[in-house]
């Protein structure tokens, strides 16, 4: 790893014109030769959706102000995306994934609805070191300056150290100036969910229709999980797995009389 | 809970007219009052993806043959059937959630990508207990009769002593005759992934594009397992969490130089 530069995989659930997945290139282009293979429109919400039933469209980019990295713009959810760059587009196996940055937080019980984390899930599968990048800001004008630098140190990190088997990272970046922001904390997901309120409306047919809405609420008091540590000015580093067995419920179960 | 009969939440990713949802609302017409809440087409494959820029319908059907529950078909994703369930259809919390039968594995690495996991999921975020079944015949043709007795079997038990907090059922039956069928196996999440492999093809206005193709391979050669289970002829059971945090990894995190 040390003679040769990595190889790294870009991607991203807000689509390849998002200004965050724009940040994540600026800052892997110094550390690595780069691939971008992001999804063609945004696909927030999307989760591990995967295209099973419908064509997928890739095409290459041409890269504008001669950035050394090489672009694919593509049809599908995140997901495929990792995917087809993975066995269609890379010639080897990249030495790290980066997806993001996200417009929008995808801590604690986010990181299921995510896009952005389900694209670095799908390359930790493959056994690719792999980490979703979010900034708390949803906007599209979204200041990405002060994230530069935790971006770069978490992905060198994970260059240099490379990440357990069936473990990927989940990183959250407070919307903060860069002096505000106190540096980075590894926390447990927090205990939270989403109380759903749907907005009904009749369409100019008559027909009733809804919009989703919804109000996060966390009901975790601990000063280890992601909330906490994001609310009190640090960037918040969740290792995620993909095997979710819970173990602690076995023996119960296997008291049930079925 | 003994003195009334339960309130019983079904859907699927398969679509509202999948032979497999038939089955489970047989079932569960024999175990409580079901509303049935399922997506208007099919959403396999579409994980835990949520409608968040898009309107939904939501329509009550007439349910023929005289069956004594109630249904609603919904223009969004399995997930989004959860969160309109419970939020504008139920009149008061479910006392279960059941989705599926799924038309084709969950297992493994699988429960990743379902919808029909996703749903469950969801409603397991919402304080509700809950399970997806699946069945391993992808085939619209497929026999559910074998599956109905250990659907049952499960339902029942759920009902009776609740799930622990944070945690989901993940059921698949062997595609077996019920005299074939061992009986039902508590299991961890197997150790597997998917192999992919893009069909390219050219449309007829000379444009590349792919077809998403795969094989399963499963690198687990543990007897504690779901593939092993349903290899060898059981049902398996496995308990599954939404709390994704890799615990084990976070004293390796810490060592690490930010």
């Amino acid at each position: 790893m040390s003679k040769k530069r990595p190889l790294i995989l870009v991607t991203n659930d807000d689509g390849i014109n998002a200004p965050g997945i724009r940040t994540l290139i600026d800052v892997m282009n110094t550390l690595g030769d780069v691939m971008v293979v992001a999804p063609d429109s945004p696909q927030s919400g999307m989760g591990h959706a995967i295209t099973i039933n419908d064509t997928l469209y890739c095409n290459s980019i041409n890269v504008v102000n001669g950035d050394p990295h090489k672009e694919y713009s593509c049809s599908g959810t995140p997901v495929d995306c990792v995917k087809i760059a993975v066995n269609e587009i890379l010639k080897r196996k990249p030495d790290l994934c980066v997806s993001g940055i996200n417009h929008g937080s995808n801590s604690s019980i986010n990181v299921i609805y995510s896009g952005t984390m389900s694209a670095a899930v799908e390359a930790g599968t493959l056994g690719i070191p792999s980490i979703g990048f979010s900034l708390l800001d949803y906007s599209m004008e979204a200041d990405f300056g002060p994230a530069k630098k935790f971006v770069k140190a978490i992905a060198q990190q994970t260059i240099k150290n490379g990440l357990p088997k069936g473990v990927v990272l989940n990183v959250n970046i407070p919307k903060l100036n860069a002096s505000e922001i106190k540096g980075i904390k590894v926390c447990r997901q927090a205990n939270a969910h989403w109380e759903e309120k749907f907005d009904k409306r009749t369409n100019p047919l008559g027909r009733d229709y809804y919009w989703l809405t919804g109000e996060f609420v966390n009901e975790d008091k601990g000063e280890d999980t992601d909330e906490w540590a994001l609310h009190n000015g640090f960037v918040s580093v969740v290792p995620v797995q993909f095997d979710l067995t819970a173990h602690h419920a076995m023996k119960e179960l296997n008291t049930w009389d079925f």
